[in-house]
């Protein structure tokens, strides 16, 4: 049997599990593997290292090699290498979701001009089966609506202090310590992982290029453990969820932010580090694709599907996975987050005088917003009340007006509801 | 654009949503309707009627046709249009999952001696995507395990039946009177449907055909609202869950049957009819994939996808969809159910005399089975006691044995615990 012949660039975390994984398949074989630092001590069972370099154009320019796995993340370096492999006739497989939200135009026209193919499976929700089946089998349908949780680090933070109850920041350093957030954490808990990947899920999903620039961002690090407690109370979970859906007027809505979740909804059931896909379109209705986000083995396997599919079509085709190309050039007209209509829950502390009930329900009234339900609970010792308050759907811009009149109280939080 | 032709057979519930559907897509093109009677008033909007035939082989032997798609069901007639399609070099899409079960074999080697491909996405589980994935981008993987809910019209009784406290028999014809269950709905309740879609799933997941025969089948008519009550005191949601799982000897374990489902498990939150497949493997790890298991339009979702599927890939090769072709010829050797092992719930009525519980615990010991539970209510006005016993993972035959010895007391049920 005629060897695919693939080479690599990294071998990290994600590397190492695919480097283990693939030697099971007699198909495909990594002929070499570039990494930063060659004498660096690695503990990869049965690695060959005789073929390790330094040199990635050693690997570009190997005409043997069929498949340019990238697996280091990041725009630079990896988009200059990534763009030279296509260049020499390579198909890409890569989990570097900050390059496809950044330079996925660039990207996929200069694959189809080349005749190449880029998959990126494990660069959205990890393990989960999820870009190769939104472009083959579900190809027939128009999607309209995606909520998911795509980041394990922050639904780890968030379950955490949901079920015990903790702070913020306590969580956050044991989740560091045990590996499960990063030194610098900002990239997860600020939301701009979930961003990364909404960006590309949302373009493939509406066939429209959706410009990461404006996508809305909001992180869980404001997230108290007083909300998750006041959210628990009202039926509901804090997650930070991704939401992209098509408007009645043809604008494309794209996001991530904390979100209070119905606890009667899946993802208010996902878990820990697992990630979830809620889609819905016409003519399938509602989907839910659940599991592992990240890891080495869960990754492995996208990147490992990846290899094996291009594989096998380069057998036999000069023009494989022809469902997988990505050759939609519109771009998505985005609405801005001040246009969004909403549902929030408000946190409040205001001075405990007798109309600050009445002040909250005025100043709603005036900017058209319903006021759901409202809740005040005791009065703390220095003569101040905390306030929640629940609004049906109004406009972003709206809300923001509306708070921005509350003089003398303190808003504590405000979250979007589900 | 060159338009892919496509002939149908069948225009039920199935056929019209594909019909219906694939009119928004202009490189794929219905050509030919096969229908039992012409002069049937159909409600389908934008209909061609000239396009309708009774001879399925008008179908079959024009040259122009490319696939051909089986949405009647059953094994006879339609094994025998879908061979003569094959032998007429046309590629098959159906939706027929008993087809699939019985004909699975004999179908796959007609279509590989012919170099042509048999999807069937929609047979299983609906309009969730699975089978491709499972052999696209999960390919990678050893699946080791597969627990899911594969019928929605039980599903939607036992959803019922606990939301409601309702009896089987109510629920039924309820179910009957609404349209999601069958007036024979033998096929459904007694678990042939699930039977049928778990035989072909663990087929493809495991890599060795599984003899339908040989798979244990039970279904839900016995099921009592008690059995739904106590299953709620203790934890459970009852669901008919086929299981499919590679044990430690390497046998295949594959079976449809009632069953305890702990309410933290994903399966127990899946209600009314819809569907939702958790499978484990390696590397991946463990998923869930769930959505509308039945009707029209997800059903549709997947027969569209497949057809779109073969369509762009005959344009470019006479190789098409390589990864989509099932090339496994080994047997699995099927555990049977005597010797698999299990959790059990028994509700047990005795003849009230002091020394019943202490039979009960010593006819299961001397089994080897462990007792994890055992509660007794009450005494009922005849002098009787209902008793509740949930085991440790014992044998089935040792269940069966010991239930054999507890003469004068009454089996009500007997479910296995997930």
């Amino acid at each position: 049997m005629k060897k695919v012949k693939i080479g690599m660039l990294g071998l990290g975390t994600v590397g190492s599990g695919v480097y283990k994984t693939l030697k099971r398949f007699d198909n495909v074989e990594i002929v070499k593997i570039s990494v930063k630092n060659i004498d660096k001590p690695r503990n990869i069972e049965g690695l060959d290292e005789s073929i390790l370099t330094t040199d990635v154009y050693s690997i570009i320019n190997d005409p043997e090699i069929d498949i340019f796995v990238e697996v280091i993340g990041g725009v630079n370096p990896a988009w200059e290498y990534i763009s030279a492999a296509i260049k020499a006739g390579k198909h890409i497989v890569t989990a570097n979701k900050e390059l496809l939200a950044k330079k996925g135009k660039e990207l996929f026209e200069l694959a189809e001009e080349n005749n190449r193919v880029v998959l990126y499976e494990a660069a959205i929700a990890g393990g989960i089966p999820l870009i190769m089946p939104l472009k083959t089998i579900l190809a027939g349908n128009d999607i309209t609506k995606i909520e998911a949780i795509l980041n394990g680090t922050t639904n780890y933070i968030l379950t955490k202090m949901d079920v015990e109850g903790a702070s913020y920041n306590d969580v956050l350093k044991e989740a560091q310590e045990l590996g499960y957030a990063e030194t610098d954490p900002t990239g997860d808990v600020e939301g701009f992982d979930a961003m990364y990947k909404i960006t590309t899920l949302s373009t493939i999903a509406f066939g429209q290029r959706v410009d990461v620039n404006k996508v809305y961002r909001e992180g869980i690090s404001k997230v108290r453990a007083e909300d998750m407690k006041a959210a628990n109370e009202l039926g509901y979970k804090i997650k930070l969820v991704a939401i992209a859906r098509i408007c009645e007027d043809g604008r494309v809505d794209v996001r991530v932010h904390p979100t209070l979740v119905p606890k009667k909804a899946t993802l208010a059931h996902i878990n820990y580090v697992t990630n979830a896909v809620g889609m819905s379109g016409y003519p399938i209705g509602d989907i839910v694709l659940s599991g592992p986000g990240a890891g080495e083995f869960p990754t492995a396997s996208s990147v490992i599907g990846d290899i094996l599919n291009i594989a096998a079509e380069i057998e036999t085709t000069d023009y494989p996975l022809p469902m997988m190309r990505c050759k939609h050039s519109d771009d998505a007209n985005i609405v801005p987050i001040s246009e969004t209509y909403n549902k929030y829950y408000i946190s409040i502390t205001a001075p405990n005088n007798k109309g600050v009930i009445g002040k909250i329900g005025t100043v709603c009234g005036n900017k058209n917003i319903s006021v759901s339900s409202i809740m005040q609970k005791g009065v703390s010792e220095n003569n101040t009340a905390d306030i929640t308050v629940i609004t049906e759907v109004c406009k972003e811009a709206d809300i923001q007006a509306a708070i921005s009149e509350l003089d003398g109280c303190n808003i504590n939080s405000l979250i979007r509801v589900m």
